[in-house]
């Protein structure tokens, strides 16, 4: 720099504006009060000289950052290669824009940093969090709860019910897991399969863990005992997907059908299929879970799949943040005694799921 | 809740390690002066009562928030949609959890938030920036400026010599985008082709334009005066290569090789000549940017390319801005007369890309 460059005052903003430094204050700050034309008037000023408030004077007679932090409780490269945090993110992004929050990505390498993130979570930089893909022995909602953030959690916490965080008054959106599983598992058997399949997802995540009861659920009704040998553990990923489909292959080569965790995983079974020589659907019917377009779309052949809509449970994490903070309804998480009246961080909101009959099954 | 929950406090952890208050807090702010097997107890204590230190009290000692911020100046969409974004990221998380710094990912829905995005800086919550992205007219720069946070930028800024923001001072890290260009083109040359045609990046981005000036240097060097009717504008994706090579074919029938300014435009432009039944190379050879594995290999046939090095420019920028800000080079930016001595923010570091041979060209 050769020379200083004067930042905007609100003083400037007031003199160009024609109005007092107050009735700055107050626009600038979302207050109510000032009429229209006058506030306008201020906005426009405000634009004109690209006015930056003073965040922290104005955290101090707001008490809010305007900032919401995001968590996904899984490595970066996960994030990135997994279209399903792109799709929670756009509904969150959505949700807070149209809100004039700011959406605070904080990005990990891993579960060692856990701690990392609960320290800036702790250290006031915002209102609240969107914490989701935990699995059941993390730190993390520990260390959020001690660091007394408001939060939303996406799925369903399912950690230990002896720790503090098994919390009833937690606050979360899921989709109806199990619910959709039983519905995919059932249309399997209305096409005449008996051979039913299950890759699962990692089972210390709650989703994968409901997909597996409802598969279960839908067996042991129909078939009485189901065999043990056609569940396999594996991770949400297309490579996990590829190598439960081997080994089930393997184990059973009458399987006549695949329930798989997720789409991912649908699609690297899909691949094992087709190398192996079997015919999908005619010898072994695919369905997958999430309806991850367009990738279900363009999968040989297209995914008969369980859909949710991840764009909206995003969008209703956010808002259910949002209601909270602006209703008060956030209260410290360490407060002894704090009600769970419905709407407040006791709320679970579940959303339905809907079978897509693709060709593969 | 039912009951209070407590926090472990400093004292507990002195406490459990059997040292001082001041010895812990030495420990935990990152100061030295504490003999190894004292502070190795501190630490384990620290991680056994799952201690999280007030960041507040913390950032009053040490002046750091430990977090530095991420500006990518587009929609969130296209940042999870173009895998440049990924990889940058990648190289970032790694530098910053090297050093225990939470990475801080500020996500926009366009332009207008970024305003929002300057409050959020200006607000105290993080050292530094890296800025990525930036177009021409945009007024992040100036507004980051303002800001006063020490910024490290992804990318020659480009913007008008005449604003503030065109401090010499100002530290960014590139890739030698006029050198690869002009590798590319003249491959072509090489391989004896004439009616080279150009697809380019958005120009009011400098990586784009700096790879049009080596496209036209190596032109103009060897065939003279060259058609401007064999170059196109385009937006860096492969909806817009596949939009740019229609209008080449109808423009210039006889083209027989295109440089496009990035991988996902080439792939776009492959689909077209596939389409119209121009075999690649053969008719058409075709060169990228950005060498983007896999999806280079995977292109049929496998992309042509210059590669840069996009995690190592991330790496590099996350570097750059917290060797700036231990040595304490990082000045407030609006402190007039501060120096530009060689690794301060007045560094640009270039990276040198490299021709990448595979079947396009």
């Amino acid at each position: 720099m050769t020379e200083a460059v004067s930042r905007p005052t609100l003083e400037a903003v007031a003199a160009r504006a024609g109005v007092s430094r107050a009735t700055v204050s107050r626009v600038v700050n979302g207050g109510d009060g000032v009429r229209e034309p006058l506030a306008e008037r201020v906005r426009r000023a405000v634009e004109e000289l690209g006015y930056v408030p003073n965040q922290a004077a104005r955290s101090l007679v707001t008490r809010r950052h305007d900032a919401v932090a995001v968590v996904i409780a899984e490595p970066e490269t996960k994030v990135f290669a997994d279209p399903f945090f792109a799709l929670q993110l756009r509904g969150i992004s959505k949700e807070l824009t149209a809100h004039d929050n700011q959406l605070v990505l904080l990005l990990t390498e891993g579960r060692a940093d856990h701690v990392r993130v609960a320290r800036y979570l702790a250290g006031g930089h915002v209102d609240g969090a969107l914490v989701f893909s935990l699995h059941l022995d993390d730190p993390l909602p520990g260390l959020i709860q001690d660091a007394g953030v408001p939060t939303v959690f996406g799925g369903r916490p399912g950690w230990g019910e002896d720790t503090p965080a098994a919390d009833p008054g937690v606050a979360y959106v899921d989709c109806d897991n199990r619910g959709g599983a039983r519905a995919a598992v059932r249309h399997l058997l209305d096409l005449g399969r008996r051979r039913i399949a299950h890759i699962t997802g990692p089972l210390d995540q709650t989703s994968a863990a409901d997909r597996l009861d409802g598969y279960r659920d839908v067996m042991a009704d129909v078939l009485g005992e189901s065999d043990p040998r056609l569940v396999v553990e594996s991770d949400f990923t297309p490579a996990g997907g590829e190598r439960a489909m081997r080994e089930l292959l393997d184990r059973c080569p009458d399987v006549d059908a695949v329930f798989a965790a997720n789409d991912l995983t649908a699609l690297g079974a899909l691949r094992v299929l087709r190398e192996s020589g079997r015919r999908v659907p005619d010898d072994v019917a695919v369905v997958g879970f999430d309806d991850m377009v367009p990738v279900t779309e363009q999968a040989e052949p297209p995914l008969t799949t369980v859909r949710q809509d991840i764009e909206e449970m995003g969008r209703l994490m956010a808002r259910l943040l949002l209601q909270g903070l602006s209703d008060g309804r956030h209260r410290p998480r360490t407060l002894p005694g704090a009600p769970a009246v419905p709407g407040s961080p006791g709320t679970a909101v579940i959303l339905p799921t809907t079978l897509i009959r693709r060709a593969s099954a």
